[in-house]
């Protein structure tokens, strides 16, 4: 059972898969950080691990509230076991308050508390530069099906609500966050997949409202790795 | 009653009132086209009129289907008096095939027939551009009810059946089109405003494909003066 055929190579993980287990992958977890659809690049020395431990902490917290995930177990330092999911073309991302192109599309202010959260799908297409689509959009481009729809904008939303709570816990408010799904062919599910770290959320301080994810990095604010091990510390406190 | 006092220029139109009739409105059409949010700018002769009498025939037409809109009637040669409504801050895109922004965001051709027409909303902002947003957007920047965000969207689909096959019948095919909508406060109803015309509807020759709209305009093609008269000749023999 050794994971060792590459099969993918991402902006932040390489996957691998198993001649032995044909259902499960490997996700290793890259130091590299990249912004703008890949232009702007970076890394920090024990980014993959602390993104890889923050990500298996969330999603055995939410495996224990009822939302499976394709996670199965870590592996090594930088690497996790994984369910092997024909992934949907979407990025779905929910929002609870203003920050990043909902600023520039509404012209509210960074912060501002939306009355409730807003759920966005993007088009996972590098070529088009994930492109923000509608309902109707996902639909007639045919990226999942209407039940498919339905069920990640739900899930989305649960997974908000344990999210929230949870780093509200760390003393982290929850502004943003994107998620993948894929299918799980074998049970015609649709499991929750890809990671969810301060690459993939915007966290900021509950009191100071610090920045302590990857905007850091996109704004070149610094300490992108501090953040990200402070995010890594207060989540296990909260969880433990 | 004299529609004299001016009291808005839009790009396209200048809107009076009449003191003695506060409930209605006069809608001037103006000469000029213009494009890229205002940034390319464009006239000619008789363009007022030309669109003034489309919208008025489409208008006359919707309502004999069943669609009220603000049109009252003509006055004149490029006034139309209208139902004084209160616009509702967001514009409905129906479209039955690619072409423009949707093949930017979708990577499919210009032409592209799609399986079920798509609607999409963008947000009257000039200042931001008119950005494309989405149902969630509408609610929570409260830019009209749930209820209202139905109608227009059903109204903009029953409105697409009758023009397409109007448009067919002139021997046009309906790629696209933006409708918008204001509240009749009186009424709490919401009423299919502004104009439908070759600034507003993507327009192909149903044989050649020549576009016949103001994509000429935007994309420098000339002729503008020749596709506007030839959509009106054609849709007074479609309509007589």
């Amino acid at each position: 059972m050794s994971f060792d055929k590459p099969i993918y190579e991402g902006k932040a993980k390489r996957i691998f898969e198993s001649v032995s287990e044909p259902s499960q992958l490997r996700h290793e977890f890259k130091n590299s950080l990249t912004a703008l659809n890949g232009l702007k690049k970076g890394d920090f020395e024990g980014k993959g691990k602390l993104n890889r431990d923050i990500a298996s902490l969330l999603f055995q917290h939410l495996g224990r509230q009822g939302i499976r995930s394709h996670w199965i177990r870590n592996e090594g330092e930088i690497s996790m076991i994984t369910h092997r999911l024909s992934m949907l073309p979407v990025e779905v991302v929910v929002r609870n308050k203003v920050a990043g192109s909902l600023s520039k599309r509404t012209g509210l202010p960074e912060g501002t508390k939306l009355l409730r959260p807003i759920v966005e799908f993007y088009y996972k297409r590098d070529d088009l530069g994930d492109p923000f689509i509608n309902d109707d959009h996902v639909e007639v481009l045919n990226l999942c099906t209407t039940s498919e729809l339905k069920q990640i904008r739900n899930q989305g939303l649960e997974v908000n609500k344990h999210l929230s709570s949870v780093f509200s816990k760390a003393g982290l408010d929850l502004i943003d966050f994107k998620l993948e799904f894929g299918r799980l062919e074998s049970a015609g599910e649709v499991l929750l997949a890809d990671e969810i770290s301060p690459d993939t959320c915007r966290l900021w301080d509950t009191k100071t409202e610090e920045k302590l994810d990857k905007d850091r990095f996109r704004r070149d604010m610094g300490g992108v790795d501090q953040a990200y091990q402070e995010v890594y510390k207060r989540l296990q406190g909260a969880l433990s």
